[in-house]
């Protein structure tokens, strides 16, 4: 018993020792699990492949430095100014940076260096901030088996004084293939407007096609600032392709079989738009292209309550689409971004239409009689772009012919019509384009593609337009008229009926396509 | 001795329990412990009032992201594009975000939203990277007992677009004295120009004595971009100064003991200048301003190897001081940043001078015979500014009154003699301040300053422009004349030899003062 006594004790103090040694190496095993342990919790909150540029790490921590600095009296990270002395070619060191050995906390640039041995002074200058992306991105689309194209804005002067500059780069899903890198092509379409930000589609052509197997993969967009203090790239996932998303078909000209006849790309919308002249100019374009037409609006800002009220009935039908672009207001660029905007446009719906038409909502499209829209586009049909004559009327002289009591019940482009004939050198034209010949585009045309453009057709079609009349929440009226030519404001004008005319057949339209929803319009 | 090995196996058996229970808490505690411990380790790499705002955070992270999306194909973060296809109006998700659950991945903001209830599609823009600086610091001032001036860069679209505002923060070395926040007054100099970036003065006068106790304190320039989109303040330390650093003196009007009368602040210089013309420069303005004049030359490229060579002479004897200022080069400001480099010249040596002189090294200062320079400028006293009006002369036209050989001998402002007298509406002037009544200065003249403007001082001073000569790496004379009124291109010269006549006093000056180091310096 005693041995047996023994022997327990004796395992017991191995027991003890044992457990004794293993604490103090439980605590170096713990230390390192534990720390181990801890760099596990945390690096959930790590992006799993940590890896940013030593320039954006030096920003990143300059920044907190520099908040740092400023939150805290405790640990100023400044430099220390001496009592100034004006410099008789050798200065002493006025600046020096206590900081960095007294407390522990980031170095600050300094803002003056030590004097040369020359007896110069070198002056050095410390960046803070920023005051403009290099890039914002809208979208970017696929435009062929090799080719895509990236729309967003980029900083204006960046662009007019500084060389930035793009790359493409394909990473495939499977990591087993290739990436494959190529210049993207700049194109800047803003005509020399712009305000902090211009509108940029950077066109990226592969040599081959891009995802040949189908099988997935991302489109990186690599910015460069090409300044000269910095230089920076940022490299921009733009566009993913999951596997077996991309339809070749789609690229193939062979093979084309648009969706829609004719699309309709608006400008950014904004300010106080009336409900009445949107709903007319609706139902007057949905009839005037017919079925195999669809119509994208851009709300930035303009497509308030009641006016998207009076494109419901369209949106339903599924003849309107409206895109929400307020965000865009963030940025600020040449009147909303409207470059962007139509280029955005232009490529989102690059294959569902054979042809795209860029013009505003004063402004109405018009053929003459015996002309339909679909003879006078097939005629066309060789131009990769034409551009359409103005006639400009009036937005505030309108023609009494049935007594003022049944003119203001009119439409406005029944009763506005006085047709400015003032000689001027030129007015600005709208444009249509077959949008697989174009890489970019503008407000008036595009200087972007490939083909032939069109500047002669104003025997085939025009547009009528109502410069302003949308933004006004009014009768339109300001002045009745009953003769064939006067003259107002030293300005003369002529009875021009030919939108009258077509009043009440886009009213029948309307009441047949949706109903008497809208009756009820306010100006 | 059986009850003693009781005993003992007892007290064993509770070290044992005690232990084993031990060794459990043992691993909560030292759990505890050790990620205190790491943290702890951690803590040094992090800066010590670790503040960043939301929002830097947010632009750090999604740089972060981005680049870790853009490097690694493994965790490519990035939003997914289903197959196109155009909406009807209403569009399901066209862009779902499968990094964060399948990955672990930080979310990229996406590209597009889904389509709202009310059948719009939403849209989304992402900025990435940064094109400029929110603010570039080249220096701060005291400029009396409650205000400084702080000189640096800034986005020009911001200042022309958005509302960047400033806001000054004297945070005292004593953490018990209270801070002091006040308005900064904007002053932008640079009369419409600027390119990338243009030039800021920030006055910042507090509503009473800063750093009474002269205890020391650091200002703090808090920049705020005042953009529609991210509206960022940029906490920026901008001068600090220790205790009793500060010589309230200064700033006492009746106590004020300039160092020197005259104080030339030179503009940007860069290019290819030309050593003998500098020469003749400095030789010429140390006559004329006397012993109580200092020169401030600025590099920004100019002073190369064989101009410093004709300048050290004078920076030897305490008469010049160079800044090397070449940095300011990495931001595209306009002509080499003039504008910020005479602010902060005149803010530098605002308590050094009684005036300063701002006009280019291919000017030179004169005052007609009878007078001279002090004597001019203590009938101008009651002015806190005057401009001064220029004689223009050919750089290219020389009088060889002493025969060719003779006349490729001499100084440029001997040989060049002939002076442009065609009508013009107006000519470039230059200038001279008090400069502790001016709060910013431009290249042609100072708008903000408190006191008189003179302009009509042209009977008491003058100065000779030989426009580009001194950017000329080569004898200056193309065409020698005699005449006393000679057309050439025509454009009407008269002979004018008022600097010709001064050549041999200032050529014996330099000789007497530095003695003959640059006899042999080339043009």
């Amino acid at each position: 018993m005693a041995k047996e006594k023994d022997q327990n004790t004796k395992d017991k103090n191995l027991l003890i020792c044992f457990l004794w040694n293993f604490s103090a190496e439980l605590k170096l095993i713990l230390m390192a699990l534990l720390v181990l342990c801890t760099l596990a919790t945390l690096l959930p909150f790590i992006p799993s492949s940590f890896s940013i540029s030593a320039s954006e790490l030096r920003f990143c921590i300059s920044r907190i430095a520099a908040s740092d600095a400023a939150n805290s009296t405790s640990s100023l990270a400044v430099t220390v100014v001496e009592k100034p002395e004006v410099d008789n070619g050798v200065t002493k060191h006025q600046l020096t940076d206590k900081a960095e050995s007294d407390r522990g906390v980031i170095k600050r640039p300094l803002t003056e260096q030590p004097v040369l041995n020359n007896g110069v002074i070198k002056r050095s200058f410390t960046g803070y901030g920023w005051a403009a992306y290099n890039f914002v991105l809208m979208n970017a689309y696929r435009g062929g088996a090799n080719t895509f194209a990236v729309i967003g804005l980029s900083s204006k002067p960046l662009h007019v004084y500084a060389h930035p500059s793009y790359r493409c780069e394909w990473v495939p899903a499977n990591q087993s293939d290739n990436r494959i890198v190529t210049d993207g092509n700049k194109i800047l379409t803003d005509w020399g407007y712009g305000r902090v930000y211009t509108t940029v589609v950077v066109n990226c052509t592969f040599p081959s096609t891009i995802n040949t197997k189908n099988s997935g993969g991302t489109l990186l967009l690599h910015a460069t600032t090409g300044d000269t203090d910095r230089n920076i790239t940022d490299s921009i996932p733009v566009l993913t392709e999951t596997a077996n998303a991309v339809d070749f078909d789609l690229y193939d000209s062979n093979r084309r079989r648009e969706k829609y006849d004719y699309l309709y790309c608006g400008s950014s919308l904004y300010g106080n738009l009336s409900p009445q002249r949107v709903r007319e100019w609706i139902a007057y374009h949905a009839r005037f292209f017919g079925e195999r037409s669809h119509f994208v609006l851009h709300d930035a800002g303009g497509i308030q309550e009641e006016v998207l009220e009076v494109l419901r009935p369209w949106i339903e039908l599924g003849r309107v689409t409206v895109h929400d672009i307020r965000d865009q207001e963030r940025f600020d660029g040449y009147y909303h971004n409207q470059f962007m905007v139509v280029n955005d446009c232009l490529h989102r719906y690059r294959f569902e239409a054979k042809w795209i038409f860029f013009f505003d909502v004063d402004e109405f499209i018009y053929v003459p009689p015996k002309n339909t829209i679909s003879s006078v586009m097939e005629s066309l049909e060789e131009y990769s772009q034409f551009t359409i004559e103005q006639m400009p009327m009036s937005s505030q002289l309108c023609f009494s012919g049935d007594g003022p009591a049944r003119t203001y019940r009119k439409w406005g482009f029944e009763k506005l019509a006085y047709r400015d004939v003032k000689k001027v050198p030129r007015r600005d034209r709208k444009y249509a384009v077959q949008p697989r010949n174009v890489f970019a585009t503008g407000v008036h045309m595009s200087q972007n593609l490939q083909g032939k453009t069109y500047h002669k057709a104003e025997g085939k079609i025009r547009y009528f337009h109502y410069h302003g009349s949308i933004s006004q929440r009014r009768e339109p009226c300001r002045h009745l008229f009953n003769g064939t030519r006067i003259v107002f404001d030293n300005n003369p004008y002529v009875l021009d009926t030919t939108m009258r005319d077509i009043g009440l057949a886009v009213k029948t339209f309307e009441i047949r396509t949706i109903g008497d929803r809208l009756l009820r319009t306010r100006q």
